[in-house]
């Protein structure tokens, strides 16, 4: 039975790694992938999945206006799929994680999405929301702060490493540092205006 | 290390039964606890955490303007507390969520939340897309569609069992079944508009 | 698709509470169930699934030699089964865990064993070997230890609560203890001769 | 808080690409990790951990004999270790699975094993038994069956691709395929000797 996953992590935990190793297990059995990824991601070329450790592979290219659901439908009718994948998933807008779940109930083709749980200020992508929402399988991959914990916000950093707290959700290039919630320091940097009381 | 934990399911899966179940644990052991409970949900009598399966016992009411932070702050003074536990988490505002989470991170009380995801039309609940972007574990509970497939999504029944896809998101009292994605028809109630393109 | 499920835990997790539970949900939607409970455990009489929490309900006693798989296919022909749920399920033989697979997968009917994964000296359950093998899915249910960590281990006390390490591995009756590993000290009591060598 | 991870999954599901990259997240972040590999396991070239997805880097090997506790405890008085990796970890002893727990609980120095559940009859590698029995965390890592199902079996095949039902536990460098449980006909390649009775 197809199923919609969300695997979900920090940045640098190594979800795109994850992404390629799951295609290769299809490819390998002689079962048909699509990967896609979106445009605004060029920091490996256009229509690249890159892994830090090494890993890279071409990918089809989609912008926010883009029916998934249409465009996999049509690959699907050309040759069988047996699987679609999504990295930087955070970045689909919430009508594209609409057409996934038709992709898994209406196409029966499993989906794996990878991607991001929230911004350098600790705010959930629009996309990430529908994702945590109506996935199937929600499912972690880990990785480390500095500190020893499990990182799981992503703080933003300038050219010297200085951190910052201001700024558009999406800007590819800058630099970002996976941190525990307690480093990331998630009560100062959040928009939800809060402050434990003095007294206290 | 104490850890901040949102347990979803779908309706009727047992999450107040885990829930009890979790505050019996501690106790036995001699560690106190503190439940709190929405001030809209009376259905089992204002301050009760309820299960179907037969269980119940008093909790704190809680209102969206209430201070988690500060009232478990308080009570932790009083005498050590070991675990907060909050029923129908989903309606907490983002504010009491990054409350929640200071009580892990500075107080060092792990915190268990029990919720729904998404609505009668698959809406995310504002307190459960943040709660499924800052905890440090997500659990699945699990329960059965009658289509025999995991139940993920909540429909909305009337008094005579006819599905209801209008009407505001917190309605207390009417009816729900637990059902899976495709039986649940996402893609007819949800407030995203998409259709299949008829060609395709 | 039906799949084979070992809800695993140390002793006073709630798992009792958990299959009750599960029965349940599956029973509400006019689906019927079989639950097993081994003959062994009489603690609250003979064929009753009972949790510390105040629930209980009737269940089929099973002894080493009878074939689960037999057992369930006759009763799914007189009706039609839709779950089969298994109580201390470390009592199983490893030929009822292989009569278990079949169940799943040539009658088609989900599988819910609950159990333990070792005994009071760090062993594991025959049983649990090879539900730990051959299960689909393997669920943790947690609780706490005195310690405040995760309990993951079953240390045996004596009327006195006074720890007992030596003994038979069933010993239904006695009462035990929820402990993490450390607290356990599976160095001391494992049946495996292991010290650290005293220069390190 | 130091825990002992278990993933577990079947043959060619990425593993070892998953160890690599655990490894290569700590020391991005300038933390040391140690890298064990078992002897018997040539197929790379002695002391070498390798993905078929094209990464490779060096590794310590281990043979039965070794404590992997005072191997570790020397290192990481040498230099402070954050991490043990171990791969193909159905191959530790019984006795190096307790030597693991122990790096947890008393040097807390995480500890990230790798490896199989089960051999090519279906049986239990005495390793993880241990593993699955003692570990804190159990993550299983999926890869798919030709069937479309999550595989969880591992067929031996031998040169000519024709499936080997008898033989020795290990047996490295023939060739394996990850199955789902019905395609590998669990019962009739199991040693536990149980056939269906025909009446049924």
């Amino acid at each position: 039975m197809a199923k919609f996953y969300f695997y979900y992590a920090a940045m640098n935990a190594g979800k795109s790694t994850n992404l390629l190793q799951s295609a290769h297990n299809y490819e390998e059995r002689y079962m048909k992938t699509i990967i896609f990824t979106p445009k605004l991601d060029d920091r490996y070329g256009v229509g690249k999945v890159a892994s830090r450790i090494g890993l890279d592979r071409e990918a089809e290219i989609f912008e926010g206006e883009d029916d998934l659901y249409v465009w996999t439908a049509h690959e699907h009718q050309r040759e069988k799929l047996s699987c679609v994948l999504v990295d930087e998933a955070q970045f689909l807008s919430p009508k594209q994680v609409l057409q996934l779940t038709l992709i898994v109930d209406k196409l029966k083709i499993p989906v794996l999405c990878y991607g991001l749980r929230t911004d350098f200020r600790g705010e959930p992508f629009p996309g990430s929301v529908y994702l945590m929402a109506w996935a199937d399988e929600l499912v972690e991959l880990k990785t480390i702060c500095k500190s020893g914990k499990k990182a799981t916000f992503n703080a933003r950093l300038d050219e010297d490493g200085n951190r910052v707290t201001e700024g558009d959700q999406v800007s590819i290039g800058l630099n970002y540092e996976a941190q525990a919630r307690d480093i990331f320091e998630l009560d100062k940097v959040s928009p939800i205006d809060y402050k434990i009381p003095e007294a206290n």
